[in-house]
């Protein structure tokens, strides 16, 4: 299985420095989200508690992507206990996985900037927002893909646990499509329920593991 | 114990990998405080050193949420040394414990900028920055109650420890809840307890260890 | 080997705090990225969509640093998978490499804002992001050559290997250093053949190995 | 050694976390300090190479202070491996020298935007500058002292290992307490000795080791 040509003893490496590298990354885009709150400015005879409470968008959107990077954390976490090898492929696939993930706290502010806005610019941001969520589920689901192509978990999976596996991945992919549709009908609504996807995947995890 | 069902072998885990995040949180937190502090803008005439020592709100409230953060951290890793086991739901209490961990920049920066201001705006900024403070406490207990409850705790405690350190979380909550309410008395005052609360918690740690 | 005058037990550790540091700086610098990312200021009458369109040249400088600050990652680990033992000069080595690894956000947001300007400002902004990277290929390059001249790798290659990585290394040099001639040309281009030398690295690597 | 009253079965633990800790604030600070260099805002007609060259003294100050975190975290590094035992106390006289660290952005960022004013607020800026890195370099003696006095080192080391290592610390701290008062002298040279002080405390070490 590992053939010794060139430098590198084997191409297949335990997942320890993937995992660290991604926690990192993780780690820090859950917290560089707070870089885009920012203080209100108060015009002159305004009062700072009711301009905090009209900047409720941005909270919510920072609530928002912290579930999401949380949960996407919690899940990462869940597959790669599965995964005992890694090759370059899969560290690949996983960077895209990163990228998506660090991008988060661009789409998070544009949202909250333009979630009140009435124009058609606020169903925009919600759409650049889902759009951003739903290459992160497409990224997990070909880091899955991978793995099980190739052999990297920890022990032959039957082929009903394939099929679940999959197919929880299809269809959270396929939620995070319809999310960019609905973008166009509410952008706060859209928001509520990228934070109540979150929040069911918490959950549903929880529910088939017990 | 653990039930096999479903693709994870276990739905219990060693705590290491949350507390590498965790502490990943914490670091990029403590550290990000620096970006609130800004360099005095000088008008003409305006020399750099009483403009800075003008500016001390900004480096009291740093001080301040560096000493919690700091200690926030001392008790986490305290805490989680008696913990062995792991579950998603103490995984989804961490990262509750982690949004109001990672927030509390935004409020540093709200408190500092407002710490002087003569009008109500102080208070609210004061009242806001305990309300994280406050949320973190009682991220804090529920932890505690959730391994406590689930059994997750390196060893079973007995009955007169159990209460002691349930005793001691629920202090530290009411504590911070009653800053709340001095917020509204005095800003300056609220830092200043802020930063004596966080230092009387790293010594009252060492005295009943050692 | 290891001389034990002075308070240190030995000059040679290994290789996993630099490991771990090395990694936090990586996924720090490509999580930071993102905060060189603006949400657009439209004018009265611009829409959001045309608005974050113009706004491409900024989403192609990230997305290329990212690709660069990953494949750097990927091959720092790749290399020091094969470095048993750190000293001191390995240490300053890899400072190195991280200075210009840390320095990528700063070079990547004036590219960024450059791209597009029609005057001789773009060659420099595109000269001056070729420049960062070729020291950073010079600071890989010279990490190999000093772990190699000081028998820190995990085994003895045979001068067949040794010859093969230090020519990729040099190659890997030749190449960027021609990206800032190239940068006198066209700034634009510049961008996309960074962007190609990066993939190219990533699969260039995933077939010696193969 | 260790009482086990209380919660918790030892007040002694291993220093791998407060490593760990310590790595993070190191590795995100230093990768910070990028966020502090800000792209020239030209002014009409003026070319961007010569606004480049013309903020040298942000590049500068960057280059210092990146050395000085690589360095300090190369002796945290050296420290630590001779330390087996933390307790609470060691905890926080490193959290003392982490906020020091973890403060240098600031001090940076004023340094380099007072460097070249011909005003004393040049030399106000250099000296606070070198007042945060000697309050690092006490934070660093203070580490050592308790280390020594409590018995926390790997082994116990001879009275004139003691004597040189305590000693070392001193003149580091007389040398930063000097550039303080050099700040009042040039502001420029002091930036220039700040930086070979880095160097040569990187050689020094080499030195005495080999």
């Amino acid at each position: 299985m590992t053939t010794q040509s060139g430098l590198t003893p084997s191409n297949l490496t335990d997942t320890s420095r993937i995992e660290a590298f991604s926690d990192g990354v993780f780690a820090i885009a859950i917290t560089l989200l707070v870089l885009e709150l920012h203080i209100p400015e108060l015009e002159p005879g305004e009062r700072l508690w009711p301009a905090l409470l009209h900047e409720w968008p941005q909270f919510a959107a920072y609530l928002t992507s912290f579930a999401i990077i949380g949960i996407m954390w919690v899940n990462h976490h869940s597959m790669f206990r599965q995964i005992r090898r890694a090759d370059r492929g899969l560290m690949f696939l996983n960077l895209g996985l990163l990228l998506w993930t660090a991008l988060l706290p661009f789409p998070t502010s544009l949202f909250a900037e333009y979630l009140q806005d009435d124009s058609f610019d606020a169903h925009v941001a919600a759409a650049v927002y889902s759009t951003n969520l739903t290459l992160a589920a497409i990224a997990f689901s070909s880091i899955w893909w991978y793995v099980l192509r190739n052999h990297l978990v920890d022990h032959d999976l039957n082929r009903s646990q394939v099929r679940r596996s999959v197919l929880r991945y299809s269809v959270g992919t396929v939620l995070y499509a319809a999310a960019i549709g609905l973008s166009f009908i509410s952008a706060p609504l859209t928001l509520l329920v990228q934070f109540l996807l979150a929040v069911y995947y918490g959950f549903e995890q929880l529910r088939t593991r017990s």
